[in-house]
């Protein structure tokens, strides 16, 4: 099996895809689509005919494309079980999820560069408005997602394994820091990230290690 | 095992999760939680304390809850396996979560009321401007799922058995056409939607067949 990734070094949904693949020792390629040069290199034709959302990340396997980072971390769980990334009983799993989508769809897709783009064309609202944004739906989610852990994290975000919610939580830390979130309010989430700092798949993962990286 | 949904008639959430509880025959009991009466009662100690995020739906399972849709689903999809509402082949079950995936985190989340809202209170702007939002997001979303149903699709969004897909889809052209959406440009959705109307499950999660419904 041939896998390839469609990744940007900055695309905190495809940081996620990049921690599985590395937690379950998946040998594979990464492909960048640069999300800003040239208007974006996701708009272009052949990225759209792998994504008709024009998004990142987009995992090919034997040629053939999956899109939506859920769909991916859910497809590599069940071709690629070890080490699991869901715990067994039922309940136990949909917590995880729950976690998982508080961050997939409760905060990134409000907070991302697409919306903050749009909000300044068809609101002409200036950048700092736009980072208020961002930063005031990134707060919003991690009240709830720090409560979650608070009740159900351990070691990491649910329990004291590695789960989903921790490839979700990693990435989303990160983009708080370029919002300017204030994180002492969230003490277990940074609990959680000091435990997973040196993690070799977490540290491999990470936008700076990426061949695409542009460091100052 | 005792479940009961906390739900709302209007919510587009709430309603994949019933159509997946009728279509696997699972005994539930509706607790409607009104997100708009007294400033929303999802705002209020008792649904924070079952759901920090303070949104529908929340499936309680002998009184453990647990939230978001798509974990709702999968919880779903492993308690009561009949009907499947995803393939067996690992690559078919990513393309529908992919699917699924792009209304649940592509587009829901973007054009829904907390976010037409805040648009309001942050940015000033008038109803109208809020509709325009919600709108050019369903319809850049149903863009990229219209292709998708274009080259997966068969009788129902993804091949010929209902799946997440539809679960999702359903709902979200009934918000489309709160938002006044043009979906004579997606043929392909709108004939899924007439296999599907008349199912018994999809007829009863309706939202007019809610005991919350509000009918003019």
């Amino acid at each position: 099996m041939t896998v390839t990734l469609r990744s940007y070094w900055r695309s905190s949904c495809s940081w996620r895809v990049r921690i599985a693949l590395h937690l379950k020792g998946v040998d594979f390629e990464t492909v960048s689509v640069h999300l800003v040069r040239d208007g974006g290199e996701q708009h272009q034709p052949e990225h759209r005919s792998l994504n008709p959302m024009r998004e990142l990340p987009v995992l090919m396997v034997d040629g053939q494309p999956v899109a939506q980072s859920m769909a991916i971390l859910e497809y590599l769980e069940e071709v690629y079980p070890t080490p699991a990334l869901l715990p067994i009983d039922p309940m136990e799993r949909a917590r995880v999820r729950q976690m998982a989508e508080v961050i997939n769809s409760g905060i990134q897709p409000i907070q991302n560069l697409r919306v903050m783009q749009r909000l300044g064309s068809l609101f002409d609202r200036p950048k700092a408005d736009q980072v208020q944004w961002s930063k005031e739906w990134i707060e919003f989610g991690f009240d709830g997602l720090h409560r979650l852990v608070e009740a159900h994290g351990g070691r990491y975000a649910h329990g004291d394994a590695i789960s989903y919610a921790d490839l979700c939580l990693i990435p989303q830390l990160y983009n708080a820091r370029r919002f300017d979130v204030e994180l002492s309010r969230f003490p277990r989430l940074l609990e959680v990230e000091s435990e997973l700092i040196e993690h070799p798949a977490f540290a491999a993962a990470h936008p700076d290690q990426q061949p695409d990286a542009v460091l100052a």
